[in-house]
């Protein structure tokens, strides 16, 4: 009876280990991570097919980037934040990467299909942004 | 000895089965909530204080949110990813949101104070973004 309650401790600590690792292990994975957003502005007669983007342009383009792409994530302009004014983007992007420079290799030799599958979801050019998680 | 395996396979399915579930949900998590994002354009003579901005400012709106906060970020802008074109954002902070008008309701009350706080980390006058994670 001792026995299975010293085994049952140890079982039930472990679980418990394990959740708060993985935890915390997912809570700080994104600081010092490169990001490149893509972020398409909005402004009339701008069109964007959020599926296509979704279910064909951003899964081949992450498919470019290999072991350096930790997630990537999309997301859909509703409005802007400050009364009265139009809405700023219709749709970002963000590819978190670990290294700048591998990223840019590996998107080197696909630029020119990158960039001529535009046409099939979008009239908009993009802003490109490089930045750094701090937080 | 067969009940010992059967025990050992249980239990090692419920870790497994645990574990993945973890994964998921840290994956998952994100989409669909709303994204409050602050963006501040680069331009000359811009002026931006990252540690303010980071142990002062957005630790005090986040504490305004309350639980419908579910996290926030702050990125450092290091260049844009087109060549030969000027940084776009010299920063960007983004609260995640379960409610967009809880996150109106919250602010409310503190919008002056809020603005009041720009000055001591900024001369930018910030884009703000609305949106819908997506993936």
């Amino acid at each position: 009876m001792k026995l299975k309650l010293i085994v049952s401790f140890l079982l039930l600590t472990a679980y418990f280990t394990a959740f708060s690792q993985q935890k915390q292990s997912a809570a700080v994975v994104e600081k010092g991570l490169i990001k490149i957003s893509i972020l398409y502005p909005y402004a009339e007669g701008k069109t964007f097919d959020m599926t296509y983007y979704e279910t064909k342009h951003m899964p081949m383009v992450a498919a470019f980037l290999g072991s350096n792409l930790v997630k990537y994530t999309i997301e859909k302009g509703l409005a802007s934040g400050i009364p009265n004014q139009p809405l700023p983007f219709m749709a970002i992007g963000v590819f978190y990467v670990k290294s700048l420079s591998d990223y840019q290799a590996a998107i080197g030799p696909h630029r020119d299909a990158i960039r001529a599958d535009f046409a099939n979801y979008t009239n908009i050019s993009p802003v490109i942004l490089v930045s750094e998680v701090v937080k």
